[in-house]
């Protein structure tokens, strides 16, 4: 195997142009392989093969630097940089990150999760680069539906301005993690479809003699090219930022692709290369299905068959209360910001195609559309992973907390996430959240309780947070809506001396953690804001001590609510505060990370035992 | 004089047509009128005057909806739509506020001060309006700075696919409140060179003539139309978003404006129509310097003459510091969102302008190109307001705060800002940095302690956030640079019974409310991040009380992280939290929502005496 040679990027360009056909084979096959055995990022890792065999071909990284937007679609990028034989680890706890991670290797030159990062952090590279009086070469890779989020369309207007000599190789593979959407998408596919890369050999080459020239000149040279370029659709953003643009070209053309960014790389100021790939290349059933394939967990790799799950995820509970409540009530409207699937959606999707957004990675959106949907009558919910909420913390408080405003918000993947690891863990969102004025936070326990908050907080006049976290729950019956009152506790073990006071998965733990523990006392806290001041009023006469339990940070979180009201109300009950340490959490599994930030079951026993609980041996 | 008979949008509309530039000029006399008396965002208000105009004479406000991105150039709106008299009170404690607000007025279709909401806000209210199966019309009224922050062009691109009816006018005066950057701007420039709108009587109906046909069509009338149309920075992006453009057109010219309105807004689909505005509009010397008009306070409208200060602002200290210490450190770099001289940047500016960067209204790309900066060797600082860190707080926790990367954040206006009201109070930024990890935070309580904080902060490899307050400092020689230990406290006042910990502003009230109360200690608790516990726990050894003072949310703020330590450590001294409520603060004089938020030096005093504290009589 032609990689067995290769440790890092020296070795790759020691090799023929010719063999790089076959490397980025052995790259496909072992991805195929390693995902098959243990799951991760599949499709766009394998839509980014050539690009990355080119960029390490031409390139010299570390010195140069290669950033990939996102970080998911690097897996060939980690196996070229002398990470290969540790690939089986990838996402598992100790083990390679899933995406490209400063602290991992020196190849790496972003820690990313999230979308359209990497344009900002090349300009700031390259003001770097320039302001030290260095002259290293700086590439970035984005796909087309990161490069629609606002901060990366903000970025290019600073790099078309800046004229900073960097290469962006736009990787448009039509899809994010959900389908794409977006006027700008539908400008690439105009692009695409002249496919004049196709219709002549070499035209690749052709482009770059055509850079220098107008873009007129390279449409000319389509087949009706009258049409498109007098088509408004068909003019070019990208020029009009200020950025010299060439393609498409094929991005499985290794050997087209090298020439390309040989020669693209070299020219002073900013260029685009767009570059139209297959997200799931060389594997049938992950190219037909490529949203099914983002990352799949283990599977046959002969047959694309998975070990099938009758689990009921937590996103599959919201979907459905969403849909099931959108019947009853017109006003409710659904917004994702490019996670239909991820969040649930799909059924909710097909059945209300007209109360129902995406619109793509473009979280403050999503946040803002919804406050103009509360201003004009609707109850819009924005259903959005906790991580990515954080992109919209100026739009909640701006936009939909100032007016109270009742948008809802559904977040998913609330707390820690486990192998995506720390850009991913929605951990900090009770202690963000918690400060805006107006904001109501719920914590369901499990999915009846989720839809009783839906209900209630369709009640309520202003915005309301619903969170819970990544993982299953029990299925519940249509037509469930349980009466649930904002704001009010629940007592699930009664015990005065101790009481342990928690919501969503840390009640989980809770509950485990006590189930031998007579006297030891369980509050569902299942609402962060407001708390349920009477019950705390009540329970602080007589227990000697509170503890509660968090899957968030604790810094500023749950338990400082607590600390806050009873020093407020000047009762000395002491607290003991669980929660995710003050530090950013590896990737490992949810359990794992859980053990060690001391909040699971083991963890609350051995702190009731510090609290002079009896506490017979380990559960 | 016209205005008098109009108290509603209804009665503009009784007028001819040929009343309307003399309405417009009534308009701006007026306007020039009340910020000379008392200040305001004069140079945008008087820009949008017949924009204004226009959009009233021919919507029906407030079926229709009207919306203003940052709002603060909506004053004529405000005067057509019966608050004229009220015009004095602008920003004032009780009076209207700075900007548009939905609670002010139901004519005011947004709440506002932030930029680049508007398009998101308006299509979240067409999707309402569709869904509901209403008909009303939709204009939104957005500045060319704002239009190209992230969020405005990812709204855009959604407006453009959703296909949705609604105007949106592009009110391009070629620059926010600083010059304005970007190659979305210089591609503006472009556009206006043409300047075809002035070529020939009543252009503007020929665009309207135009707009069915492709943009082509309209370029190719331009003088010169041969060079802009194959010029790349001459194709149209607005086009290539799917939103159907017109322009430019002279955004002075009432009748041609309210012909084009007229037109425009039946159209399906979104329309954008770009109208060129001049800032300052009609008053000589705020056209010549709209920078320095944007938001002046009292003047004489005749010489323009403006009372002098002398006094040093903390922008200044900031901005004073960092030039001398970009001076001494090549690696220093500072970025700016579109604030320069808001940040006190001017200096910096001119001095090192090759380490300095504006990035126009794209906070996020000002946090993430810090990073980039950071990961290639230099030590960026980003200039940026409290309440606009908000827009890029992703940003700091995904790109700066998990890799622990040396970005330091000088952050401005910190606490209340006061006249601005309830959008631009940057009360939040202890709570939500605080909760990030390796994030450190520091309130410095003059520009000495600013300096030191600077250079003690440049030592340490990790993000670091100085947060000052909007108001005044004392100047302090260049060359002053104390050595300053990050983290450790400063006991000002000695006393061990009861001990305030406060920093920045709050400092200065606390050293107030104790000055004849002996017995009463006091802390400069300078450091939130990470607190001074060696001090903490020496105090808690004889202390009967501590009380917390801070201008920010008591929820989750520097209060709660003394709550926090003090559980974490058993230690059992009471705290009397005291911050700003836990509700948004309508716009007054900075001491005034300070006094109603009980932090003021009266009500420390009042805290202290319900401690126990001798307090003699009111100060």
């Amino acid at each position: 195997m032609l990689l067995d040679a290769i440790l890092s990027p020296e070795d790759l360009k020691k090799l023929r142009k010719e063999d790089l056909p076959n490397v980025s084979r052995e790259l496909r096959d072992e991805i195929i392989r390693v995902c098959s055995l243990g799951g991760g990022h599949l499709a766009s890792s394998l839509g980014a093969v050539e690009i990355i065999v080119a960029l390490h071909y031409v390139l010299n990284s570390p010195r140069d630097r290669i950033l990939f937007d996102v970080g998911h679609q690097a897996y060939a990028h980690k196996m070229l940089t002398g990470r290969r034989d540790r690939m089986p680890t990838i996402k598992k706890e100790g083990g390679l990150s899933g995406f490209t991670k400063v602290s991992e290797s020196e190849h790496d030159a972003i820690t990313v999760g999230h979308a359209s990062t990497s344009l900002a952090n090349a300009l700031g590279m390259a003001y770097a680069r320039d302001s030290l009086g260095q002259d290293y070469r700086i590439a970035a890779v984005i796909g087309d539906g990161a490069l629609t989020g606002g901060m990366a369309l903000a970025a290019l207007n600073t790099i078309g301005d800046s004229g900073k000599k960097m290469l962006i190789i736009l990787n448009d593979n039509e899809m994010s993690i959900s389908e794409n959407v977006g006027a700008m998408n539908k400008f690439m596919r105009t692009l695409q479809v002249q496919k004049w890369f196709q219709e002549s050999e070499g035209a690749g080459k052709k482009a770059v003699g055509a850079f220098s020239k107008p873009l007129a000149d390279m449409l000319s040279r389509a087949k009706d090219s009258a049409r498109h370029f007098f088509d408004p659709a068909s003019v070019n953003p990208f020029a009009a930022m200020g950025v010299r643009y060439v393609g498409p070209v094929d991005g499985h053309d290794v050997l087209e692709l090298v020439y390309l960014v040989e020669k693209l790389v070299e020219l002073d100021g900013p260029t685009i290369l767009h570059v139209v790939t297959k997200k799931g290349k060389g594997l049938d059933y992950a190219e037909a299905d490529p949203i099914k394939w983002h990352g799949p967990g283990k599977f046959d790799p002969e047959t694309g068959e998975a070990p099938k799950s009758s689990a009921y995820s937590w996103s599959t509970a919201f979907g459905d209360a969403a849909t099931e409540l959108a019947r009853h009530d017109p006003r409710v409207f659904v917004i994702t910001p490019a996670m239909r699937e991820g969040s649930g959606l799909v059924k909710y999707s097909r059945e209300h195609p007209n109360r129902y957004l995406d619109v793509g990675i473009a979280e403050e959106v999503a946040v803002t559309s919804g406050a103009g949907m509360a201003l004009q009558g609707l109850r819009p919910i924005v259903a959005i992973y906790s991580t990515f909420l954080q992109r919209a913390y100026d739009q909640v408080v701006h936009d939909v907390a100032i007016e109270n405003l009742p948008v809802m918000f559904a977040i998913d993947r609330g707390g820690v996430v486990g192998p995506d690891g720390a850009t991913h863990n929605g951990v900090f969102d009770l202690s963000f959240l918690r400060s805006i004025p107006n904001v109501r936070i719920g914590l369901p326990k499990d999915a009846s309780e989720l839809r009783g908050m839906l209900k209630a907080g369709m009640k309520i006049g202003g915005p309301v947070a619903i969170r819970y976290p990544r993982g299953n729950t029990e299925r519940v019956p249509e037509g469930t809506w349980p009466d649930l009152e904002w704001g009010t506790w629940e007592r699930l073990v009664e015990g005065d001396a101790v009481v342990v006071l928690a919501g969503g998965k840390a009640l989980e733990y809770t509950l485990k953690a006590v189930q031998d523990l007579p006297g030891v006392g369980v509050v569902n806290a299942r609402f962060v804001k407001p708390l349920d001041e009477a019950m705390l009023r009540q329970l602080a006469v007589k227990a000697r001590a509170f503890v509660t339990v968090e899957d968030n940070t604790r810094v500023g979180g749950f338990g400082s609510a607590v600390l806050e009201f009873l020093s407020e109300a000047g009762l000395k009950t002491p607290v003991r505060v669980l929660g995710i340490p003050d530090e950013f959490q590896e990737h490992a599994s949810v359990e794992s990370v859980h053990a060690r930030s001391g909040i699971d079951a083991q963890a609350i026993r051995t702190v009731l035992a510090e609290l002079g609980v009896d506490v017979p041996i380990e559960i």
